[in-house]
């Protein structure tokens, strides 16, 4: 069965500053259409056309915390899609300075968007409704960083159950039923007999997840967030001979972004925010798969299928 | 003879915004091992390490105004300069608004830099002299522009004649002697001999200089500023076909440039800050060149040598 799109591309894999072949965080999560940026490191509009992402399908930015790794390409990013020309409205979740910041530069540069942007702060709440549609759920849920920084975990909504339009015709059953089957419930049909919905429905898929957690120190609660997620994106800026290190500034190792994947019960796990110390990032897969084994780095350019 | 190094790395051609293969406007003058960042558009920090330039060794960043192309990439490029542990103080020639962008900024990221920002704000006076040591001098002057802009002049000073060390010798004349044949006058020796200048020293190099002018209208004044330039680079947004746009938006045209570098009588003239809707830039040449020969493109990675 055709399942809707659920996929993700990395545009930014490095901690702290952009190196020539890694830039600061970025990634551009498509579902069902829907397009949601989640943060903005310095130079994402270059990578999004490196990428061939389509810029102004992004109606959705969403903004972790304010480290410059993680916001500094959004001025620019706004900037070009009032140039080339952008109506619809987009919407920018995040902490509240952001929009401070932004309307402190907008003002020096004499530069009104041709869009209007809606701020929706996130808030330290446990898990807190971001975004609803009829396909998909955002939510932002506490990390827990140097400063004020928030994870956002994607749900896909439950489908209805599917009926076969072949048995449909022989069922003999009206409009309304058919939307009391594709809830779940048996019906009677027009002959008075009992249709059970077992014998004319089938399941949907799963819904699936996707839970973005960067920046962090190792903080097991994230687990009790994002249980059972399909794909978790963890942060690993550091491996465990740096742990101290990690700790000190409020980072991981890849070592606990896999015991949090554990934890969670996640499908898979990404793991990003490379320090860029780090030239061979093998060794970050090899320490996490020691105790999470289905994971892979989050390297620029890579597509993620949410399965 | 040896001339002291006089020479620009061009990190940016792009006007507005980014594409794949240009970035914003930035470029790095090397003058005497003075380095001089001028502009930082989006991705600047990038294209430093790209193509090998010594970050920590920039001293002075200059920016022309407060569009976005020509400073986004500030914040980032001073983020990075503190994580690698800067200590020296680094003075920024900016607007006054530069200023608030950047602690607005940092209060809300909650950084202190570890290194010193000295800010001086330029203005709009003619010819207004923003640095000077023994080697070089360096100015602001007005351009016209949608808001507050100004370019940037740099000049060597004059150098002491040179003496030839083994004519000196045979001279017989007193330390004090040689500080004013140094200085063009004659003197009489130990012996009551007059020297001649012009038969004990040699002429020293002529100063050479630079100017630096985006963005702006086509704007006769400018050539007033920087006579007798020996390289000047000039904004070129459009092309001719696009002059009443220029004109509109406050940007020039190739053939713009090339009048203004002809009014200066600068012996030679780049042109950069490049519209996106030109993908072949071969016509910008062919148009400065039909008023004034000495031109090339500013490109990304190019180096030039002021002679």
């Amino acid at each position: 069965m055709n399942q809707q799109t659920f996929e993700l591309l990395i545009l930014g894999s490095s901690s702290a500053s952009p190196t020539v072949d890694r830039y600061p965080s970025a990634q551009l999560l498509n579902i069902a259409e829907r397009y949601f940026l989640i943060d903005c490191g310095e130079g994402t509009q270059i990578q999004i056309r490196k990428y061939k992402a389509k810029l102004q399908a992004i109606d959705h930015i969403l903004i972790s915390h304010l480290h410059g790794d993680h916001f500094f390409g959004l001025p620019g990013l706004l900037s070009t899609m009032s140039l080339l020309g952008r109506k619809q409205k987009l919407t920018i979740y995040c902490p509240e300075d952001l929009k401070l910041i932004i309307d402190t530069i907008n003002k020096a540069s004499d530069t009104v968007f041709n869009f209007e942007i809606v701020w929706q702060f996130t808030n330290n709440s446990s898990l807190n409704l971001l975004f609803e549609d009829t396909k998909v759920q955002v939510y932002s849920f506490p990390l827990k960083h140097r400063i004020y920084c928030t994870g956002f975990l994607f749900k896909e909504k439950s489908l209805p159950r599917n009926i076969d339009k072949f048995k449909l015709e022989k069922l003999n059953i009206s409009v309304a039923d058919i939307l009391k089957l594709k809830k779940g419930m048996d019906v009677i049909n027009e002959d008075g007999k009992l249709i059970k919905n077992n014998d004319a429905t089938t399941s949907p898929p799963i819904p699936r997840s996707f839970a973005y957690c960067s920046d962090t120190i190792y903080y097991k609660k994230i687990a009790s967030y994002i249980k059972e997620v399909s794909l978790v994106y963890h942060e690993s800026t550091f491996l465990e001979d740096k742990k101290d290190r990690a700790k000190k500034t409020f980072h991981s190792t890849a070592k606990q972004a896999a015991e949090i994947a554990t934890l969670a019960n996640a499908q898979k796990l990404l793991l990003g925010h490379f320090s860029a110390r780090y030239g061979n990032l093998k060794c970050f897969i090899e320490e996490a798969k020691s105790i999470f084994e289905n994971c892979e780095l989050a390297l620029e350019g890579k597509v993620f299928k949410v399965i």
